[in-house]
């Protein structure tokens, strides 16, 4: 019999993933919608509860136990509640309530996407064997995740690793959050191209202006182009930097599209590393590109069911 | 008979100081020497041997049992040897092994003085009761250390919670750490009295040109002082807002000499905390002052021997 079965749902503001996740991280039943997210929050529900009912139609529902969420954030894991910053219909939205009785009752556990994309980078990917690790996403945002001691740390409220939001700049630009001088305000994919754009570079007869046209200028030698990943590369080192003299990481892991830059984006990285991370017991942290790409979401949501599911060695089928 | 007795080391570049603490954090044997900073490794031991040579001449040294020492940092824990910034004739230097000689083979347990100063504040002060605190030295340099889910988290190295060397500024002045524009290089006291008399700040007829007569100053109106401790609040909070968004803490204990300029930094810590702390699981972040004072090294160092010695309730005496 097929045991460890979770079924994983992954809420973001453009798609719902869903899926039934084994115990060795296959993904064995999928179900996707878009995410209604201009509408209120009853029809965003419904988009959710689309995606449980076709995952509860396969074969293998019955065998499924715990359910686990992995969500755009701030989530507020303590209530069961969430309200992504992307979907204005969801405030203090009691997800964990309703997707309990979506699921005929299931134990629902709920964590923000950048601490999934930390528990499947840890089970399945990059940080994997490390007992001190900092995953983050850079992306359309900059969001992240903690493994602290062996285990997840999502911290009390489910968003622990924010890495996004914290301040390397005292007096820098103001951030959608509320803040200033945010990694994300600099690093995100939308920063890395406004700044190109600002300071003279042009996108190519196709019109692409996004950071992967600009990363692929910065590969072909173009100056400006190089000098915006520059930029984003030191806010990112300040903030791995920070994290790693706050908690003492071993390794940092960075997905998302802006990673997809490859060298681009990691050789000067790891430059700047050097420059914040001086002191004796941060001086020796590796950086490395996640390696559990798209699927992460939906990895993590399982993974965060379930202690076993992280850390090392795949937890094994019974039966 | 009296037991959870240890013996409790406080080892910084200016005093080593030595104590035997019950398990209520009374202490009852206390011993102290200067630190001969300036001198080889070999004398800065005898000095610490002679703090434990005065400790085991009372009649209470055969009760102790283990031995707790928190040192000015880096501390490597896992490696038992420490390297004071400070103290330069310790590199590397094997502190624990020579400590447990010199204590008659008892265990040794080694954290850095900010993770002491935590310990101490979870035990017996200003953060006792809370599950997730960060806790600050603000004084000649600016050092902490973090409780997570309950415990002290000292990390690997046992110096984790290390906020002085955050960076808070991407291109701002060289710290001597290597880094640039850390929270330490902003936010120290003498860091504060150089800013003040950069812009104009004179001190009285007695000369003194401390952070505290810069306190003292901007308690009296003088607009120079004001702005030199405002600039340091702005740093400390933009530290802390980045610990609360990176490990979900739910008060930051501030303690050290600045510290006791009282309002003249609470009021702008707490004003720019507003500015930074903004994320819905950060924004309703406590601030304190430290409460155990001059003896935090000591009780920390106590506290760090025993998980028991944390997070609430004193250890009662059996006997």
């Amino acid at each position: 019999m097929l045991t460890d079965l979770v079924v994983a749902l992954d809420i973001g503001g453009t798609k719902i993933a869903g899926a039934l996740v084994d115990g060795d991280g296959r993904i064995l039943v999928r179900a996707q919608r878009r995410t209604p997210a201009r509408e209120d929050g009853e029809t965003v529900m419904r988009a959710v509860e689309a995606v449980v009912d076709e995952l509860a139609a396969s074969s293998l529902w019955p065998l499924a136990g715990a359910v686990g969420i992995g969500s755009a954030g701030p989530v507020d894991a303590g209530a069961g509640t969430v309200s992504p910053v992307n979907v204005p219909g969801w405030r203090d939205y009691p997800l964990v309530e309703r997707v309990r009785r979506a699921t005929g009752g299931r134990p629902v556990t709920l964590v923000g996407d950048g601490v999934a994309m930390t528990a499947a980078e840890h089970w399945q990917g990059a940080a994997r064997g490390y007992d001190n690790a900092l995953c983050m996403v850079v992306s359309t945002g900059v969001g992240g995740g903690l493994v602290l001691g062996g285990a997840l740390h999502p911290g009390p409220t489910g968003n622990a690793g924010h890495i996004g939001h914290v301040c390397v700049e005292l007096n820098g630009d103001p951030c959608p959050c509320g803040g200033r001088g945010c990694v994300e305000r600099i690093a995100s994919g939308p920063n890395i191209a406004r700044r190109a754009l600002e300071n003279g570079w042009r996108p190519g007869p196709d019109g692409d202006a996004t950071a992967a046209a600009v990363a692929a200028a910065a590969r072909a030698g173009d100056p400006v182009a190089t000098a915006s990943f520059a930029r984003a590369a030191q806010a990112l080192a300040a903030g791995i930097a920070a994290t790693a003299s706050l908690v003492e990481i071993e390794i940092a892991v960075v997905g998302g599209g802006v990673a997809g830059a490859g060298d681009v984006l990691f050789d000067p990285l790891r430059r700047a590393l050097r420059d914040y991370a001086t002191l004796s017991f941060v001086r020796h942290l590796t950086v490395a590109p996640a390696l559990t790409g798209t699927d992460a979401g939906l990895l993590g949501a399982a993974a965060a069911v379930s202690p076993r599911r992280t850390g090392g060695a795949p937890v094994s089928l019974t039966g």
